[in-house]
């Protein structure tokens, strides 16, 4: 199995160092690269009160510069709140600078706190996201001036520059939970992002379908297509199972506060806590090595190849307890 | 007197290497911090179709993982063409992460082909100006969450997070030439930056009224709050001094040539090539040491305590031609 990081940064406002959060993230993403993780997919965060991180693609340029082969990735970049040119320039720029490592994953949103602090209506968001990507799209791919008149942007004879340097663009990942969205991941043809709450047998439904859904259009179906999100901390005692699991409780239970939008209730996806309390701890793998484990071969024996860990925070004792005591198994 | 970088970086689209000219920039940032430089300023330019950076703070991100005291300058950011909110995130991140170096230029922009790519009415620039600027002071210094309806942006209850790390937040750094617009960078708070073209007996002017609209307002004036940018090359025979000022030359003719606007003739400032064919050469420091010291002085002379370096590309050999046989004596 192939191994990569999900997760969060924070620097909080009015702490002490409020620097420290982003380094110590970026000192993580260090670690996991030198213990043979594959990647590190970022959140994009806006307004929390919590300091989570808002610049995505500004952290990752400092894990890329201390970095040499981890990959680099947004899960996920919320379109309707950026400026397609503006953000097709950024992204390209790291992806250039960072030797081709950008796993650019991409959403339409789904916080209330979001949509209302930018002052954009929810109803909008799928409409915001097919235009800026296309957009994004076409800035990346267009080697002549092109011009865009959109319903909600307008470009007059553009040239993006830098274009990106993986060809013909970085692969676009994106969140899918219902057999509709994962359609759409499909006929974008973007890779899959699975969330950290279904159990075993529901990944292997979605991905099932992901794959047939990629073959009916053609495109061969490789497993290193999905990334499975998972909550996974390696304990060495009950005490220390317990809080970690109260640690997780107690950050979903805000995150939760946060996603709830009265007018477009949340799915189950990725980065939603859709699932309602309880949900978060039942998936999660918090354990000994051999519950880890024994959790991961339940989702390898569900078609995933390809596992995003996200839990103890930027612990890298998790980190290198997990690289060690069950990374070789797998 | 105190040295700066400032500049651009090019990456080309199409080139074998269009990754190159980025991390060209970036060594010869750091290798200007190693030679005791004090700040590199990068410019923002979108669709120039020479491969100008259009993410600049992102590419400041790089420069400021590998240097631990050079000060990180936008010369400038052109804020009619974000949304306030997320560019306050995205330098307030880059200024944490460096450790409070964030020199933030800002401008109303000036070239056509720009504004013309964005869609946006020229006539608007000094208003949308004006509303990021007062929206991104909010953004750094609000405590507690706020709202803003203006003409061109609406946010509903937001806390920016990060907060910057110098406080009360990054030194704001203005572009400007004329009377009226050197008053303004004065009532702003923000600190001054001086253009590449005029005469030192210009600059003596500037500087002279700028120190009396800041003392005026109650501030003392500092010699360091004044940058002049300066072409300056450091040829040891007349054939460089000649290739190099033809390499000028023809730059600053394409950046004419992108600058001109109908609608808005383009004053003398840092950033505009208002001066017409000639001025550039007229005003450079090209030559042999002693040369370049002379005007150097001459500036010194005319109030300038801090000179910003522009010439011969990302020419690192310049640079420590520069440190070895100008800087000494100044």
């Amino acid at each position: 199995m192939r191994f990569g990081l999900f997760g969060s940064a924070q620097a909080r406002r009015g702490s002490a160092d409020p620097a420290q959060g982003f380094h110590d993230y970026v000192d993580y993403a260090v670690e996991a690269e030198a213990l043979g993780f594959a990647s590190a997919f970022l959140v994009e965060h806006h307004f929390t009160g919590i300091g989570q991180v808002s610049a995505t693609l500004g952290l990752l340029a400092w894990v890329a510069a201390r970095t040499t082969r981890l990959r680099l990735g947004t899960a996920v970049i919320v379109l309707p709140w950026h400026n397609p040119v503006l953000l097709a320039e950024e992204a390209a720029t790291l992806d250039v600078m960072s030797g081709g490592r950008l796993d650019f994953g991409v959403g339409k949103g789904y916080r209330r706190n979001e949509f209302d602090g930018f002052a954009i209506d929810i109803a909008e968001a799928e409409a915001r996201f097919s235009e800026a990507l296309g957009v994004i799209l076409k800035a990346w791919t267009a080697e002549e001036r092109f011009s865009h008149h959109g319903r909600f942007w307008r470009f007059d004879d553009v040239l993006v520059e830098p274009a990106p340097l993986q060809k013909p663009h970085p692969p676009l990942w994106m969140a899918a939970g219902s057999a509709a969205s994962i359609r759409e991941v499909a006929a974008r043809g973007a890779n899959l992002l699975l969330d950290q709450f279904a159990p075993a047998a529901v990944i292997a439904e979605r991905i099932a379908l992901f794959r047939g859904a990629v073959e009916a259009r053609g495109r061969a179906f490789d497993p290193a297509m999905v990334a499975v999100a998972r909550n996974i901390f390696v304990a060495y005692d009950a005490a220390e199972q317990t809080a970690a699991l109260e640690r997780l409780r107690r950050q979903h239970g805000h995150m939760i506060a946060l996603s709830q939008h009265a007018a477009r209730p949340v799915t189950s996806h990725i980065l939603g806590y859709a699932g309602g309390e309880g949900a978060s701890e039942a998936a999660a793998l918090y354990g000994p090595p051999e519950a880890v484990t024994r959790g991961l071969v339940g989702l390898r024996d569900a078609g995933a190849a390809y596992v995003l860990l996200n839990g103890g925070g930027t612990s890298r004792e998790n980190l290198r307890r997990f690289a060690r005591d069950v990374m070789p198994v797998l």
